[in-house]
């Protein structure tokens, strides 16, 4: 592409200052390829939301929608209520925009320690779920506050939407040289859900001949991510459990200051969207402490999904030589430092 | 109790395996405390479901209601479809019997080795929710099979149900030293249910003053889990992500062969329920290979429940000792040689 239109919604906390360097190393990483990048920065978040109460707007939402890409930062304040950003805003663009597929690599870059003893090669990848599942937001209660309060959450699943994050996640394992897919769900208690997303993988895997396909229950899967993480190659699983399994995931892989994702629409009608994993951190917000590196292998990711891969691989490359320095490093560097010398690497 | 009305379910695999050991030990431990065990066997499970198709009949419920309690070793073979004896006999006892506080410790013993390069000191317990949540079996499907199928699953959670098991984990916490509670659910999604169990946790720490409380998110738990767990005192959570959480507990603490459980009713209108956190694990039984060391962990939840403290501290200084001599064994011992030396060491 010979233009790069990017909606920029660095949101609060130090989704601001780690935007800053992802968008950094992104124009350094697009030098020499012929396509420049043009930024819109959109003002969501909790500082909108306590000026004026919004959260995403119909305006706002029919002005991303004309972007190639979002790149996100992270989003919330203490000061406001549980779920109203979450909801909102980001599952709203989320659903909105069909981001069906929210990937998330699980990987172990040489350098980084782990909190396991003995990790092993780490290097899977989850495709969880974006638009379904207990995220629907199909909930509700009825006297609320009494002593006889019922509280429903719904969890929904189509064949529809299972089925084509599932032969996503199938072409991806496909792709790799492992060639395994793990599902994984808990369809011995969520039956009818779970017998779905069993169903589905079964009937998938008759395309996909060449790829290994196991079944964990969310509750196995985790006792796997810390005893043997790299028996891992493709998770695919649903939203909660997807959301559940890459905080594990980000945990024993040097932690959620390293963990990138993309809410990709692979149909593209819409733009995917990309975001470090972890939240805005208000406690450290400010101090030029968070390190940016998910949010610029979430640039990587990025632009993998806008078809330039020798920029993905090396941004990649530049964090990997990053990270791969940072035990013998004598200080630790602030957010700023850390983009500054990513871009350079990536510059060579 | 002069006498203890035991029903014991071995069930399948190495269920009945690590039950012979863990009523080895339950009996020498009730040696000199002028309490007998009376036990009855109950054919349930895999065995029961391929000869009779039969889970858990009426009949099977009524006679183990009479009981003061019941020991569980473990359910199912891959020849029964899934959910069948999980929702039909393992989940339905729970229910039944209104097991509605399923207590799980993560504890690390000496001489244990966890997965984490430095897991520190880790000493908490679970208290996961026993008969709402995702759990209740209320789901559906339509369109099963073809294209346009629809699979949901329901949580529910009433303020009873929240409250009651909420103010068991206040006990529990008001009685440990550091008199800490952690409320772990995710109410930035599941908004209902999330401020349901949020405003009931606030409530009811105006009883327990005492009591510090904070809140974690459960994809945060599970980092915490990895990188700090022993920030845990006391976890108060619903059904299935305490079913998450505790089979994470059990790996970070040296595994499913060493987490023990209880299926307890507080109100004392039923028998509860002692398991260990492990299956029946068809690809080791019978070869002797088992730890019996979760079910007789079990068997000392038991004896706290049944009023015999002094008996269920013999039981858990015996384990902790065993353990702490496992690293400087010759060779692994067999189920049978475990569950005699515990035995011998309660004996004194
Ligand atoms: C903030 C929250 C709604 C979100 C989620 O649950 O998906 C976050 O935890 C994530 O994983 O991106
Ligand atoms: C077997 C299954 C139904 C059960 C559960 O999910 O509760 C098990 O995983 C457990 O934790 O006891």
């Amino acid at each position: 592409p010979s233009s790069l239109n990017l909606a920029v919604v660095a949101g609060d906390g130090i989704g601001t200052e780690v935007v800053e360097q992802g968008l950094l190393v992104l124009e350094q990483a697009l030098h020499g390829t012929g396509t420049t990048v043009r930024t819109t920065d959109f003002d969501l978040g909790a500082r909108r939301w306590h000026a004026t109460g919004e959260t995403l707007t119909d305006e706002d939402l029919a002005a991303i929608r004309v972007h190639d890409a979002i790149l996100l930062g992270a989003i919330g304040d203490p000061g406001v209520p549980s779920g109203v950003l979450e909801r909102g805003l980001l599952l709203k663009l989320r659903f909105a925009l069909d981001h069906y597929v929210n990937l998330r690599p699980g990987k172990l870059f040489p350098g980084v320690t782990s909190p396991l003893a003995a990790p092993g090669d780490v290097d899977f990848v989850v495709v969880r779920e974006g638009t379904e599942g207990p995220y629907v937001g199909n909930g509700g209660a009825i006297r609320v506050g009494t002593p006889h309060e019922v509280a429903n959450e719904v969890s929904v699943n189509t064949a529809f939407g299972v089925e084509r994050v599932v032969r996503d996640a199938f072409a991806r394992a496909a792709a790799r040289p492992r060639r395994k897919l793990t599902l994984v769900h808990k369809h011995n208690v969520l039956v009818h859900a779970g017998h779905l997303w069993r169903r589905t993988v079964e009937a998938v895997n008759a395309e996909f001949p060449d790829v290994t396909v196991d079944y964990l229950h969310v509750d196995a899967a985790t006792i796997f991510l810390v005893t043997n993480p790299s028996r891992f190659d493709v998770i695919v699983t649903d939203n909660l459990f997807g959301d559940i399994l890459t905080d594990l995931a980000a945990a024993i892989t040097g932690g959620i200051g390293l963990a990138a994702s993309a809410n990709i629409n692979p149909d593209r009608t819409a733009p995917s969207m990309f975001e470090p994993v972890h939240g805005s951190a208000p406690d450290i917000a400010g101090q030029g402490k968070a390190d940016p590196t998910a949010t610029v292998l979430s640039v990587a990711m990025l632009l993998d999904h806008v078809g330039l891969p020798d920029a993905a691989r090396a941004v990649e490359t530049a964090v990997a030589a990053d990270l791969a320095e940072r035990g013998s490093a004598e200080r630790v560097r602030s957010t700023a430092e850390v983009g500054k010398d990513l871009a350079a690497r990536v510059a060579g």
